[in-house]
């Protein structure tokens, strides 16, 4: 499978499709993540009212669920349109945001996760051995940074404990499903001085796997290596985090083959 | 009617009077829409809390209603705002984001427009003719573009039934009070992969009419080709959505009277 | 006291101990305040319900309160944090916007400093004033830009009253405890042109006094000062308030020991 190909086929598939990627997220990334699908060709929504959940969440490509700013009513609807997307063979991306700070976001994660078939967790290692049984989370949280066969043995447990594509950030990003793994070399420290880029990845994640009917896997992967690939070309031209985003948005709109050819740094290590 | 002129003044008078505007809009747009008010020289509030809708609409020059992210309380919230701007002869402006998509945002709409005076119901076209009649509606939506002359009479009878100004926005915009019909050529295309830019010209027609006493439809008018044209001047210098959202604040913050007399293009087809 | 070379200092603190900053604040400015806080080199943390919210601020160096979008359940979570916060003897910075314009806003604000001890109360001197009884409003609220000795003294009065800290933004600042007041001269009249920069200045004041044991009054006036001279450096290269805010979250990131020794203008006045 040649990463760089077909990352270039699905990014145009978004681009032709414009799939309606339906959000229920956070207050603080509303904003940030719209815009970030809108620049990669795809069509965000958010509604979070339990009377249109189900008409919406039919409507869309895929469904996004972000604990990021969490409140009793808002887990019902995340509720309802999980079970909504799994009618429909939705992809279903869940971002922990949180996960393993305070007790309500992990257990709202598992709850989640017991209620209905999340596709794709995507998050930092934290937050998703958060959800480990401590022997894996242990071994998980050691280094979340170096990403050593220590920490990819664990990711590929609790996948296949799961049953969920675990999609983790960090310095360098892993992607498995408890068999294969990829990691991902592209992207730039300063993302982390930006508010919801991690959000962001979770949105273009959705937007990847909406254009997939086969191998989510490899959606994922090409997401997060696009994702961090913008960022490289963005911080090239920028000196702070402010420039930076504006830079990013503009490159998510403007990357094609040509840089994906050049500059995305994948491999498969499993 | 010399619409630069007019164009020029009413700018101007915000500048100058610096209308407070009551937005209960969604929290995708909150921030991005208050930017462009200010931008603009006029004063954004948000408030929805029903224990100080009245006291705080009764502060404003005008009412901006959104229905991107509804709930049942926002929804209270609406109404009681609609009443007391009713009360204080305040222009209202209703958004109907995504009517049509969900039977909820539909009804939404009905039901404050059955509630309240509506001065101005500005979306797109599939949003606005989603509240017409089977009739209206099917030769309205026939052609959202192009604005072909279908179209128009289709506007032109919506606004006589509902008693509200039209201000319909698509490749070229269409303003009708079902007499008079405006059509503005300004605006870009690249202004589709930005969130909330649609959001934002609901909020700068109510600044436009909040400083207009008597004729409204030449308020939405100059508020829609403004908008527009900034658009236009934006685009020149910029590559991607990113820079452009920033270039266009700064647009709605620089452009005067120099540049709506060259770049204005408005005609009054009925 | 130097208070150039305390600026430096505490801001090297930030940078290097990231304090996290419990924020509740409003829907308008949860996206900006992240980033101010992110740029400046603190982590930014938006969490409203009530469950997770004595766990959430128990892990804070900070605690900021911002009655921007105000709710009855939000009010009740700020109850809860501000409690927390005192036991933890974190500093509780609150941002009164909009006080004095409506009944619920002026009363919630006195209803969190009755419920727990607030360190510092942040806004502008028509918010802060209307906090004051009447005689001292009076005198407050003259001249909001000029800061008069009138309004020194009427704002050293409130703060010996309510027990907080005050920190009133105008075309200058003026910070007092009571007994001492400094006024800061940095700052840029397009600041008040971007929704959110008051209270992103709460935000990088509740940094500053995370990282400040004995005398919070120093850490408001760095952190207002500091802010200040971004704003200016900021103004320098840009023409407009798009491009400004993204200048100025640029400087924060970059602004170090250099430009702070060149611009920092603050006084003691008493």
């Amino acid at each position: 499978m040649d990463l760089k190909a077909y990352t270039i086929d699905r990014l145009d598939r978004v681009k032709k499709n414009a799939p309606l990627i339906h959000n229920i997220t956070n207050f603080v990334v509303m904003n940030s993540s719209a815009n970030i699908l809108l620049a990669l060709g795809a069509s965000p929504v958010m509604a979070h009212c339990p009377q249109e959940i189900k008409e919406m969440t039919a409507l869309a490509g895929a469904l996004v669920l972000n604990i990021g700013t969490l409140d009793d009513a808002w887990v019902e609807s995340m509720l309802l349109a999980a079970e909504t997307a799994n009618r429909h063979h939705l992809p279903v991306i869940l971002d922990p945001v949180g996960a393993g700070a305070t007790t309500l976001r992990t257990d709202t994660v598992k709850r989640i996760l017991n209620h209905a078939t999340v596709s794709v967790l995507r998050g930092n290692a934290s937050e998703i051995f958060a959800l480990a049984d401590a022997e894996v989370r242990t071994k998980g949280v050691d280094s979340s940074l170096a990403l050593s066969p220590e920490v990819a043995e664990a990711a590929r447990t609790l996948a296949r404990q799961t049953g969920c594509l675990l999609s983790i950030s960090g310095e360098k990003d892993l992607i498995t499903d408890g068999e294969r793994t990829f990691r991902v070399s592209n992207g730039h420290p300063i993302m982390t001085r930006v508010t919801g880029l991690g959000c962001g990845l979770s949105a273009v994640t959705a937007a990847f796997c909406a254009v997939e009917a086969d191998d989510r896997l490899l959606a994922c992967t090409a997401a997060t290596a696009f994702y961090g690939l913008c960022g490289d070309l963005a911080a090239r031209t920028t000196s702070g985090p402010g420039s930076f985003f504006t830079a990013f948005v503009d490159a998510l709109y403007t990357t094609g083959p040509r840089e994906i050819e050049t500059g995305l740094r994948v491999e498969q290590t499993s």
